[in-house]
């Protein structure tokens, strides 16, 4: 009789939401929290097993780490510019051993040893599956990135490769598609540490914020590409209500990284990436690609109806992120 | 091999998790955020289904208002003067109905209404088994209350009545053991209603505030009755090495509140009572039960090493709260 969230799925399920938050606040990765003195950006990330993460290629340092750096990377992409701290909600099975969850606290301690800010306590309890919900707090910093501020004429930036993560994923699955490639080594260590200890792109927004040409101003749409880089460029479109050019000769592939129409699947839909997804002036683009050595201009923005294509005019298919589903 | 969360119990947890906190953090039912220009108080809580609520005993609006009372309970009893927000991390099975999510939002949201504080985003995933982890946050007020501040010569007081949400429990279950009472109709609507729909106690906060004589320090420990009476003074007692010494004929029962044994045992062990318990000075407990109608002097503070003992000398049992167990 009632309609189920699978039935619905998540695009409808957040529309749906949207009758009780704040003005435009689902549109964003963070919430800004206004008070009379400063202003500060909140974001919630919930890592569910089986779900985000799962005990064959994930240890559970990785899990701490990981969910610390999945949501400072959506304070990042917001303009954090410092972190104050995090809270920690875990749910675990209560046959769940004390190694599991003293590893765990270990690679949150990691996580805010690197990219700063303090455990502001939190709650713990039983429950069926494992599970951690992580609220990280920061305060603002000069440029607030919302996902609507993009502009015709601006230049689509990123702020390092893309598909590194899915091509992690597949080696510690041992997936059957990379029977037949050759993989330069490098590549495939960088690939492991990248899915399993992304970097959250907060070094990257501060690199963009010091390279901002005197007269530009302050504006700039973001966004991080944790469920893919065509998702997020898809969601700066759809809130700025512009289209994305990409040149297929200019997407952020990885050094090494091979040939092929399933490499190029994985460097724009595999997700977990954690870069910066920028669309700002094209003087500031160039700024920041001198200063920050594995950004691209990927693409440019032009007004018309909400859509992503290639410069050839063929538009571009954006397939569900192939490393999770959240309903 | 590896001792499991079961095997260790929740309060050798905490104490293990000491380590990755702040000094002195775990001790109380907030964490400080200090930004250089205010200090905000910050709370997160999970609760699990078939843990934390039924859907026998609570309907999704409950679970949504209950999850958001629980928290600000905790703010109120750190000192919070006003709400600012909240995330929500929900995780639900596929097969959760839209209608299920739409009503815990309508919670949620008459709770904000009712207390303050905006949603502030969150995250939604699907998982096993329904639950719900709050982070709240607001700033603080005047008084700042620590478990650890009770001095000797205190007076320990409590908000309000004790048991009621426990009563409400055993009334929505059709608990045997009320076969044989005769329970005032008032007194049975009450109870219900506070199981179903409790108050975080920020008013009674603000009237303590506001009650303070002029030359009385703003120094007072505190804490939330959620785990039970007893548990909250016992954590007081704990967190300031002092001794808690409580009148039997004090105790803070509701009007029409039978006799006996068990129900003695509900007032003091029931739980999920989200009253302030507060360590203060004579003259500012005095003050606040003349402001603060249901408010009730239960016992004194004493020097001693921890325990909580009648005036007549015999130690008060600490029962597990009757309600749930984290682990």
């Amino acid at each position: 009789m009632h309609e189920t969230l699978a039935e619905i799925g998540e695009k409808e399920i957040l529309n749906r939401l949207r009758c009780f938050m704040p003005l435009g606040q689902i549109d964003d990765d963070t919430a800004e929290i206004k008070t009379n003195k400063n202003k500060l950006l909140i974001n919630t990330d919930v890592l569910v097993e089986d779900v985000h993460f799962s005990k064959e290629t994930t240890s559970p340092e990785d899990v701490g780490w990981k969910a610390v750096t999945t949501n400072f990377s959506d304070l990042a992409s917001s303009g954090t510019e410092k972190i104050l701290g995090i809270t920690v909600g875990l749910v675990v099975p209560p046959d769940t051993s004390w190694e599991w969850v003293k590893r765990l606290y270990q690679g949150i301690d990691k996580a805010l040893k690197q990219f700063g800010g303090e455990l502001l306590g939190g709650d713990c309890s039983k429950g069926q599956q494992k599970l951690i919900a992580i609220t990280a707090i920061g305060t603002l910093g000069p440029l607030r990135l919302h996902r609507s501020n993009a502009l015709p004429g601006d230049h689509l930036v990123t702020s390092g490769p893309h598909g590194l993560s899915r091509l992690g994923l597949a080696l510690l699955v041992s997936d059957p598609i990379l029977q037949s490639e050759f993989l330069d080594d490098t590549l495939q260590k960088l690939a492991i540490k990248t899915h399993q200890q992304p970097i959250a792109p907060l070094a990257a927004l501060r690199a963009l914020e010091k390279c901002k040409p005197k007269d530009t101003p302050w504006r700039a749409a973001g966004t991080d590409s944790s469920d893919g880089l065509l998702i997020a460029i898809e969601n700066i479109c759809l809130s700025s209500g512009c289209q994305a050019v990409l040149s297929l000769s200019s997407m952020p592939r990885s050094q090494d990284w091979p040939q092929g129409s399933h490499w190029d699947e994985w460097c724009l839909n595999g997700g977990e990436d954690y870069e910066l997804v920028i669309s700002l002036p094209p003087e500031w683009a160039k700024a920041f690609r001198e200063t920050w050595p594995t950004s691209k201009t990927i693409g440019t923005i032009r007004s018309g109806p909400p859509k992503t294509i290639w410069e050839t005019g063929k538009e571009v298919k954006i397939l569900p992120c192939s490393g999770f589903k959240h309903f």
